[in-house]
């Protein structure tokens, strides 16, 4: 039988089956090679320039394990391999960066593989193969060995992520875990002797929250990207469908030679001249859940006397991390992680409260864009000038 | 200035200056070669074989990187460093196995060094170089950068022993803590940059304690090793203040030679011939602080018609993680790393659960022992038959 | 003072000093971090998607370690740490992949970086700080910390590549080496202690070389983005000095809207859709020293009845490893390490016949290619049918 | 099907199949838990206190992955991973330190594990597993596996050793070499896209030979502790037979309680107050191959006025690698590793000349020893005041 071997830093050596090959010779995923898996979190980490299309690789090879367990036909079985492979192939340019926009514009959501598939070359290979396409779909989508609460995807993107940030923080322990997961029909169940490197997972995840996916300045670059987009779907420079079709080398190039703010905001992207917090607060002293950030920056800019787009007032979404339902069996009986494990009943609450709310804006607007936040929030201090000397890093 | 550098697998090369090579040059020094830093968890974990000797070494080098921040005489901070590499000369034949037995007999407390260097040439060195060994004896001791709420003992030790035992759970970030911890006064104060690191460090070490340091075949094997120990001094077959001069090679030849009880013993750890659990039982089940071993044990072996000696009753200590009250800068204001972080407030709650009640037997016996603990704790049921399937590791 | 701190996966916390962050900050720096430090290597290495911003971080974060132990003014030595933060500053898109094409256009070398820094802000911050450009040109070219026979440079890039590409032979110890080098004025000298260190050095080298450098699919990409280019040259699509202005994203969205030829390369770039070996033949076996590759192309393709551009011939450049010349010093003596070092003399021997010539081609014309190859070279028979089954990777 | 999992520093997750749990938990490999894997070389690298028992159990894990491609009987691939975990049960204390000794006095060959296993209850384990004795002693000792060119063992301890001294030169890819190595009966052949890690593997084992091998420390320590033993056979205080049957704890107590040499040299070796290197030189001016080092000892002694036993004279041996004869397969033919690869040759060079010959004494007598072994050599000149200090490391 015919097979690749590809050298990863994170698993060595990925061995991809010959249909495998297949799938990862289309331009659909080619294209992924020239995605940055963590968008704009290199420019505070230089070496976060690893690609959804490394990611997908790792996610098929932790699949490939994890289906060695699942007691289900064969097809099935490759089913879920192709769904690891295939499981990030609508995201958009910089991954995350503006799924929030194009969630409003096309309702577009990144776990809906579907259109991608349906009448490109893929849909035949997945045929050819004898695998549904419909069945791969609702692997992605739904609750499952690549997209659950303990899955391959994050097994995958925790260490990856922590491999090239430098971060150690999310060095937990792949193997243990992945013997330690059994299946009842297609759900993963945790075994007792697995729910240490489950609540080790979940700990990473916990820990590179705040250090990476929410660091400021990441949250910073994003917004100011999503500011440059909105710019253009507003005024009709590009068309929000086109973006789906474009890598992060279109994207940039575009926006470079964009006209007025969304061509400022890319020079700056570029040169790294970012916008700086004005405020930075602790979700403890603002209810988010009542935040309209459109209505926030209206109102902060208008007092500020600085034009709307010069303010970002950034929301944390309050997601619940479904991990933290995972099924675990203890003495023969199911129960969830949460229920059983004491820490992770713990993260959860801790979770919360490590939200932030941020208010950027260019340097030099910085002390009357805080006046006015402040204000705005009600709030009546703020430890703010100290903000950029606290960075954890650069 | 002569130096000499020594190799270590975990932080790379450790510049030893020429004082402290005179100081590592002597027997007391030489002896913790042959105390392994973990007593008995090789056998659960064949790697852990590591060594008081070079975690010694470790500390002295952490300790090294942080006096650089601390503003005080350069005596003071040399007096530090030697405190680093003194630490644990105290610690008897397999580190913290006996520590229990030692406090009875003879209010032992590893953590008091003075006896040890009081009249040895490790005096001599200290005065040669104008150090004060009351100091020394202080800073192993007290509150400080080599035993304090987050020091360079368990800065160490979390690593090391993650490096031998092959668990990644303690791989934390040593080198970003350090970077952020400053100095007021003597205390060690942790920054607002480095509070991240600082919760990974007790993450570790929350990580570390149920799956290494309290393992249950570790906690067998140590509770042997003392029932041993215990018979000797009984029968004064060894003094225990003898304990305090011999090392590990001693002690197995000791043991070895020794008759009855202690000889059988021996026998079964150099043949892995361990008990087993009879019943292993949450501290949420168990008031464990209204429990006497000892008592338990007479009386359960008394009800399973079994040889005291023949029953193992181990009551985990509830220390509390002094780590947890860790000082914490944040803008300006020092607080507790408790108060601030619901991370570490939500870990000291779920700490407390985690702690379990063993009763360990000979395997023969362990279907009455069982039967009897359960009785005498008043316990109806307990997932017992079990018990052996779901160690996670051999 | 003002310093920051930047994550790096490779050297930790690399601490970089308020004059350097103004450096960093500037668009010369910050465009490095578009331009990837192995070129088309990601296409059989995924992970190796790492940019020259982060490797020249880490060649200053080495610098500045070396720098501790020369004897010359302060001035010089902070030339030096800026010389290692500039070095790579006036690459071309795609690092060495157009460097050929570039010197034959322009005469254009990339240690040449005064054109780069001459006239722009650079030049100014390098005045600010009392540093003299000429200098840190001349570290840059000359045999020096960052670019001498073991220098800064490769130290980094051989740990660093390895990282990545997931490769575990570049994995030498940096710290050992750092300790180990002394200097005699501004020359570095290998001490008796380190010579082992400087041999593993040399050693990853020599495995990284075919494994990774000149892995057959990177040169086959990187030869037919050089035939692209030429295309665009030739057409005067494209002015060679305005590549030296572009980063990565720039060439690629140019070279996809390109016409012909270039725009088709391009295209199989993207979907890796790659030329094959039609030969690959060691130059033990040609003498390579003979062949012109532009004529060998022509020939080659009149015999094979196809157009001369889709015939690639890869003849190798034979550089000597400058690194065989390095200085060590035995029992007081100085010596080149070649001569001391028998594992170096055998590794300059066996480098040679290591090299390898190729010829690529469309897959559709691998067979005549191939013969018409075997016919112009004088080759009887060569073992090529199999040559797509011995890829050590994808 | 029952099996137990056992955590491992290098492999991960090892996987033990019940027979091979019984296997270990007899006595005869227990014992290996209690033997050093590299004797004395902890006197140098603090952390090499690993043990033959982990070792074993890499190489059983190693052999396990090795044997799904031999095609044989699964008697035959099961003996193979019965003579990986039993290989190294006929070793006596302190690993290879005492077998020049023991191969004098009693033949002695730790490869020929029949007479520990014959009339034992490993007899009959194998037994009920179906397994031949005699095949799995053949295993051990042959081409084979296990033990041959390329083969189970040396992959393990090259990784292993490096991972608990911190040297990294051992770190090469076992996986890509394993994945890589086909079969031809039980021979092992090398397939040609295993080409490059093999050639790792011999460059891991020359770099490790003098760094950590052949340290001369180590050597010191390893030949004061035969001088040691061999005083106490001559003086008939100890078998040498029992030596087979004791650990290093056994060991070293005993020689601690010896009279006379064996004790005072047990002492010095418990404080590291070992000989010093009078003179050390390379072998390309001494011809090794005519020095009978017992002679050379007592004229040396006797030249410098002091007791024989204080001299001692290291002539290493000269063992040809037999890892440079790996077979290869290459374009379909067999070849010898060392005729296909330049490197191979040139290691095999460069090898014989790394060997050093030295002449240990205690300190105070290092200048008079020095002074008489040149003259007994013939060498007019050596840099030797200046030894001490080229230590690479402690």
């Amino acid at each position: 039988m015919s097979r690749k071997t590809i050298r990863d830093p994170i698993h060595g050596n990925i061995t991809v089956p010959e249909w495998c090959v297949k799938i990862l010779d289309t331009p659909q995923l080619q294209r992924l090679r020239r995605i940055k898996q963590l968008g704009f979190a290199s420019l505070v980490y230089p070496g976060a320039n690893h690609t959804r299309f490394e990611h997908s690789l790792g996610v098929m090879h932790i699949t490939a394990k994890l289906i060695k367990k699942m007691e289900c036909s064969d097809r099935v079985k490759r089913e879920c391999v192709a769904a690891g492979l295939l499981h990030d192939i609508a995201h958009a340019p910089f991954s995350h960066s503006s799924e929030v926009l194009l969630k409003r514009y096309l309702r577009f959501e990144h776990e809906n593989i579907y259109p991608v598939i349906k009448g490109s070359e893929l849909e035949d290979l997945l045929k050819d193969e004898g695998l549904r396409l419909k069945s791969v779909v609702e692997i992605v989508k739904g609750e499952s060995v690549v997209s659950g609460d303990i899955d391959a995807d994050r097994m995958d993107y925790l260490v990856r992520d922590s491999h090239y940030t430098g971060v150690a923080y999310g060095v937990f322990d792949i193997m243990r875990l992945v013997d330690g997961i059994e299946f009842n029909g297609l759900t993963p169940i945790i075994s007792q002797r697995a729910i240490k490197a489950a609540e080790s997972l979940l700990l990473s995840r916990f820990m590179m929250y705040p250090t990476v996916y929410h660091h400021h300045v990441c949250r910073i670059a994003k917004k100011m990207y999503e500011k440059a987009l909105e710019f253009c779907f507003e005024r009709e420079m590009l068309e929000p469908e086109e973006v789906l079709r474009m890598d992060d080398y279109d994207m940039v190039v575009f926006l470079r030679s964009a006209e007025g703010f969304a061509g400022e905001i890319m020079k700056r992207l570029d040169n790294r001249k970012l916008f700086k917090r004005a405020i930075y607060i602790s979700r403890n002293r603002i209810p988010l859940e009542r935040i309209d950030a459109k209505i926030a920056e209206e109102e902060i800019a208008s007092m500020a006397g600085v034009e709307e787009r010069e303010v970002i007032v950034d929301v944390p979404e309050e997601k619940e991390a479904r991990e933290f339902k995972a099924i675990v069996e203890v003495d023969g009986e199911k129960k969830r992680l949460e229920e059983i494990s004491p820490l992770i009943s713990a993260l959860k609450e801790a979770e919360k409260t490590s939200l932030m709310l941020g208010v950027y804006t260019p340097k030099k607007y910085v002390d009357r864009v805080a006046k006015a936040a402040m204000k705005f929030f009600g709030i009546k201090e703020v430890v703010q000038k100290k903000l950029d000397e606290v960075l954890p890093i650069w």
